[in-house]
């Protein structure tokens, strides 16, 4: 478990793409943001109060976080300082950089001499285990969806939260860094080695009460030329009895890789169905999500009710309207 | 590449399963085995001459093998004295080993101070990119399964060198421990991280002249609950123009994990060209290739026979019967 709440290092980022973790954990992990750390007034505000790591160490703060992705991927030069600032002030270091943080001998020194933890989601240290494909109890949806960065981590928090707020007893389990840093806790599926991926998968949400719910979220696409194995060991591992497909209407094909268009809805879901049968037999579509960022709201609501006619599901933008009947349906 | 030709070591390991990759290197790749070297008389004779590392030095080897699987996985201590003395006689160490021989201090100050490499198959080294997706020059075989552990390694190789006897260019390209050794190069698809299977599997196979045949050694089972992940990536990575079909007629479930029946040989190929056809939209079967060790010679040939008929393609046992029905469909 990662500790919170979080210092939000912002760097000098002013990208708003390149700090979508940090985004992300504000707007679904609000409470557990105490202050902001930017190095210059051109990086993106988050709306949080400027601290250094000393003084959000004493506003309760226990870790700081790397929210934002620097070009390139490798660790500027410049961030090592404010690392070290953090350690020294108590926190442990949450980064979800390709890089590692104990490739630079000072972290790893420092982390080492003052017993902070470096939490870096994107290098899991556990072992994991060979899937056994055995079920497990508790009740699982999983998001999947026609392409990557289309909202299935947004769909899964949201209905995680629709549940709990029902007082159904729920978990979202992330499985991507950002929703790794907004749970506290999580595996990064692409960076499980490829013999390990179902068997992760099976480590994430793990035997519990018949009437628990993990919601978990899902990661690629079936139809992606990239990432569907990712998608396949996340999908067998998960054993899901429902699932959500996540869409983006704006879209008519993978959107990395040209090439390739999507198959209709219900071909893909039936491509998903026929696969994840071989876990769980009972498994179902529960609604389709949709990312209407690209229409207005009429047209977002039309294109829904549309959707919904035509594919006999619920249809719901999660951050835009209603998603009761979807988790009605899950519930059903 | 690994240097060959290879002193095979063999500990003291008498159980025939734990040998595997030395028996294969043995079958498939004689000419690069040029001496044995056991611990003890218990230890299983693949019927070289003995020798030390010196003598086999001088007998032209490059490296040496370790050629069983340990019980655990971790490396016997007792190897360490001999792998040391490898080294110092000149020869580089080739290991399948889940344990790293880089852990073990002596083994890797060693290999500094002599100039050996280690290969460590199951820990490959390079980077892989993401895939691309993009269509390459050149043709290429990929052999897929019922389960696991039922023949595609070897039928792999069977059809390589059944195409190279006939003047084809063509390679066979390995994705396991074994078929690298017996290459001398490859990618341990299983070792991978996830989000870089189907990457792996593009770099494997690179773009070639439009007559090469690269013959893909394939992984794992698309219906198996633990390694269904590996499959598809390799799968869409290789955009193979001709898949063969491996499955062994004892086997109705699979064999590692109780609870998955196999589907019907047709439902399994149809559901391996819906996948395929993602990344190569010509993409054919051209035959089925039956493991009939636990048959006798009549039955065997009647059973392939009766596939024939039925499945309307050509059936062989690489190991036993006639592959060149197949490499005539193969090449259609």
């Amino acid at each position: 478990m990662i500790p919170k709440p979080y210092l939000m290092f912002m760097g000098r980022e002013s990208v708003l793409r390149s700090a979508k973790t940090a985004l992300g954990i504000r707007d679904w992990a609000p409470q557990d943001c105490v202050a902001q750390w930017r190095l210059g007034a051109e990086a993106i505000d988050l709306g949080l109060a400027e601290m250094r790591p000393r003084a959000a160490r004493e506003a309760g703060a226990r870790a700081m976080v790397l929210g934002i992705a620097p070009v390139g991927g490798a660790l500027p030069e410049e961030w090592i300082a404010p690392i070290l600032e953090a350690m020294e002030a108590g926190l442990d270091i949450v980064s979800g950089l390709h890089a590692r943080l104990t490739d630079v001998p000072a972290i790893a020194e420092a982390a080492q001499r003052l017993g902070r933890t470096l939490h870096e989601v994107r290098h899991p240290r556990r072992p994991f285990p060979i899937a056994t494909g055995h079920r497990r109890p508790g009740k699982r949806l999983l998001t999947v969806g026609t392409d990557c960065a289309l909202g299935k981590k947004y769909t899964s928090l949201a209905i995680a939260r629709e549940m709990r707020s029902r007082g159904i007893d729920a978990d979202f389990r992330a499985t991507g860094q950002t929703g790794i840093m907004i749970a506290g806790d999580g595996i990064a599926m692409d960076a499980v080695v490829s013999d390990f991926i179902a068997g992760a998968a099976e480590t994430l949400s793990p035997a519990a009460h018949p009437d628990h719910w993990d919601v978990i979220e899902g990661q690629g696409a079936i139809l992606h030329p990239s990432f569907a194995g990712v998608t396949l060991g996340l999908l067998h591992g998960s054993q899901p009895d429902v699932l959500i497909l996540c869409h983006d209407p704006s879209r008519s094909a993978i959107a990395s890789t040209p090439g390739f268009p999507f198959r209709s809805l219900g071909e893909t879901r039936d491509l998903y169905l026929s696969l994840a049968r071989l876990t769980n037999p009972q498994v179902r579509f529960a609604g389709i999500a949709l990312n209407t960022s690209s229409l207005g709201e009429a047209d977002a609501r039309a294109l829904a009710a549309a959707l919904e006619a035509s594919e006999g599901l619920p249809v719901f933008d999660p951050l835009r309207f209603g998603i009761a009947a979807a988790v009605d349906a899950v519930l059903a």
